[in-house]
């Protein structure tokens, strides 16, 4: 049976009938450490692969959804067209939720900068689902928000909980094994590095991107070996608290995912001259001995991992890195 | 039957008798459309893959052998120190060839930068081979060449021929089926451009990172799947001389290749900033309408693919490439 992402909503949702007539929500990025990278079912958003990430904390998405008149798109205070690319995606998946006729004015802040390989899209479909079921009174479960995230944007579904989190790659046609879930574990020392090398955005979405690797990289025949390898090696990482292996384990998974998309047809070259040169100078502070780890998603940006001790020493190479701690503050836990 | 270069050698070479007091000979470099990356067998260096390359014409390495009281090394001009890596690495290959108590003097000149990924190594043991060969009168075939070559530098078994070269995988675990032939094709108008971009010797020798990769890289699992479907794409577009193919084959066979690299542990980033910022001008430069494809060795050199025609759009978007004409002038043919 060929499932339509309206059949799996309709089997989520209790009702359509709005409970309050605002809602506010947010949900945070996140930065896979074992990436999704390639779907088996394009309209449901069903990955090849499972994935895990960890959830950038205070870096996402607050959403505030209003009924109205008309549907209206405010994204960090400005004005989206009705046929700007952000305002189609978002209000064609809103339309899966509510009756015709409802209109929504969505108000969306991201404290994460767009469209450059930085996940904001994540961020943006999870606070979506929050906001309405907030704004419906669905009460429904993290795995039925994820679910419903997923939908939106495959990685949306991770963006649901705090912390690591895995999502199922699952096998059933409706997806509806398919959703993420938390660790159950925190690591207070974790911090991401966010380096903006460019937020211009990207010449090649990650959905082509995505694409144009199944289609055209013989390479990418490799990847679900590299993720089947991956996956318990982060999940027991985690749970041992080996940053070493959890660093070394993050960054080959990228960088192979990098590579499926050199492999493409176009080539699909994401980096610029500067993730080359931070690329290098990662390499070079792990040979002084500081334990980072980069890694980076279908765009030029690179993510740096390391643990509270190494973080003047990463610093002063980078200075310009912002810090994000995932399970707080050192000092507060 | 575990077989050692010195049993290859012995079974090709008719005697050990110099026939003549010095000889000179010439080999020219050769770019690889399609790459050897991997080895089944590391002492007798027979490739996991066939491969296909094309001769770079004038650039390559002139020797001269001389029969001497003690061995020593020129190249370019330059006394090279008995426990220096060249000296070390070409004499333990001579060795090979003659009695114990025979010296040699050797000057070698380059036409073509050194360790850049520029394949001088492979024009230094092919004229080698090639120069003894003329010092012992031994009158070897291309094929019995080839063989020799091979063990001195896997690529150096393609640099025996001109023009279009496939080196053949072989099967045999004596090596005697691994060997380099030419094509029986000319293209007066195929031009090769070469950017150095870099002549810093590499931090990762081509052995090294071949070796890695074999070890560490998951994504090398699909390495053989892109040489079999690349080597008869090759084949088919010199014959049929569709350049475009030609082009797109080499360029993504380069890039995988740099791909399995990258996917290794710890990457090997041959790529340096210019690098990655030569990559993305040569796709400007196509979807500008000039047909121009890049590929590159096991280092930050980025060389290009192209047609007489497109010379002059391609010398303007790169000054200072430097053209090689691997089957001479179009004028002169």
């Amino acid at each position: 049976m060929n499932f339509k992402p309206r059949d799996i909503v309709d089997q989520i949702l209790p009702h359509r009938t709005p409970a309050q007539n605002q809602a506010k929500a947010y949900a945070p990025a996140n930065i896979a450490l074992c990436k999704y990278w390639g779907k088996r079912n394009e309209t449901l958003k069903l990955p090849l692969t499972g994935s895990l990430s960890v959830s950038l904390a205070e870096l996402g998405t607050h959403m505030q959804c209003r009924i109205a008149e008309t549907d209206r798109l405010e994204i960090n205070g400005q004005m989206q067209a009705a046929d700007s690319k952000a305002f189609r995606r978002l209000f064609s998946f809103l339309e899966l939720f509510r009756e015709p006729g409802t209109h929504f004015h969505i108000q969306s802040t991201n404290t994460i900068p767009m469209a450059a390989g930085l996940a904001s899209s994540a961020s943006a479909f999870a606070s979506a689902v929050n906001c309405l079921n907030l704004l419906y009174g669905w009460e429904l479960s993290d795995r039925s928000r994820s679910i419903l995230s997923r939908i939106g944007s495959g990685s949306a579904s991770r963006s649901i909980c705090a912390g690591f989190v895995e999502w199922y790659c699952g096998e059933q046609p409706n997806g509806m094994d398919s959703y993420a879930e938390a660790l159950d574990e925190t690591w207070p020392a974790f911090r991401i590095g966010i380096l903006c090398l460019s937020d211009a955005e990207k010449a090649v979405s990650s959905g082509v991107g995505m694409q144009r690797t199944m289609d055209t990289a013989v390479l990418y025949q490799s990847w679900p070996t590299q993720v089947a390898r991956d996956l318990p090696l982060l999940r027991r990482s985690i749970q041992d608290k080996d940053f070493e292996c959890l660093g070394k384990t993050a960054e080959q998974n990228a960088m192979a995912m990098h590579a499926t998309m050199i492999a493409a047809w176009p080539p699909i070259l994401y980096w610029k001259p500067e993730s080359i040169r931070t690329l290098h100078r990662v390499q070079q502070l792990r040979a002084e001995g500081v334990a980072v780890y980069a890694t980076m998603d279908a765009g030029p940006n690179v993510k740096l991992v390391f643990l509270e001790p190494s973080q003047s020493d990463v610093q002063s190479a980078f200075p310009e890195m912002q810090v994000v701690q995932p399970f707080g503050s050192t000092c507060q836990d």
